[in-house]
């Protein structure tokens, strides 16, 4: 399921190159508040998973400096590969490795990996769909969030 | 994931009993267009989808039997189970199973249940964001989406 949510978020990316700026950075209601300020945010918490389970250092800057569908690119071509390392190398003996995160209001939580990569998947659809309402809102079509017929059928990397 | 979208849905219908009938039944951009027909989709779906892979007969009733929280929640009550049955019991050796998929536009498409299954996640949770939106363009928190805290680490059906 990340290969789809890479080629969805691939194809918002494009659909972006067709919507003004002032659309793309307005404020809207719910999620992170903007179109663009979305894409920031999957692509920066996708990557913050995976540095975080590998017990690397996170990313930490704010959407004020990415404000343009070229800097949400520069960052997308970044991240991705480094995520793309991680992913499809993927085994069922990561499932239940224990990742002890430490949440926004301080308290520990023991998660397993494969929780987690659940948790990535899910995050970045949820925040797609916001997209799509956004987008009829501002008279446009949104992006097929089809998974089937995208030929990628395998498991949860597919 | 199908755990994770039955739990979250469950919320998302308790939420809708503090909410004003007008409001779950307003027209809203994006999406099927409003609240309580997206829960009445995200269930008529999910369902539909369980009995094609079985070969079974599907259910093709219009929402407009189903403009209430308490007829939805019916809808939800005599489907769930059936759809648990099915979830609860899946294996890797269903994954590779074949389905051909007749489209909207009449054309065969060959699938696999595996891809199936996780097509019938993302539906869920594509819906649910939109939720989200329109949940805060009426001033009201949505449910929270995370997967995380939910203790559910167990596999596609976790």
């Amino acid at each position: 399921m990340f290969k789809y949510n890479w080629a969805v978020r691939e194809e918002w990316l494009k659909w972006c190159e067709e919507i003004s700026e002032a659309e793309l950075l307005a404020k809207r209601a719910g999620g992170v508040g903007g179109i663009l300020h979305t894409l920031f945010h999957v692509i920066d918490v996708e990557w913050s998973w995976i540095r975080s389970l590998q017990g690397k250092s996170d990313f930490d800057e704010s959407f004020d400096n990415y404000r343009s569908i070229r800097r949400v690119r520069e960052l997308e071509d970044v991240f991705r590969p480094e995520v793309e390392a991680f992913v499809l190398n993927w085994n069922d003996g990561l499932e239940d490795l224990v990742y002890r995160d430490i949440g926004g209001d301080g308290k520990e939580r023991v998660l397993t990996w494969g929780e987690v990569m659940r948790h990535m998947i899910a995050h970045e659809i949820h925040h797609i769909g916001q997209l799509s309402v956004w987008s009829r809102e501002i008279g446009r079509k949104p992006v097929s969030a089809n998974l089937i017929g995208r030929g990628l059928a395998s498991g949860i990397t597919g």
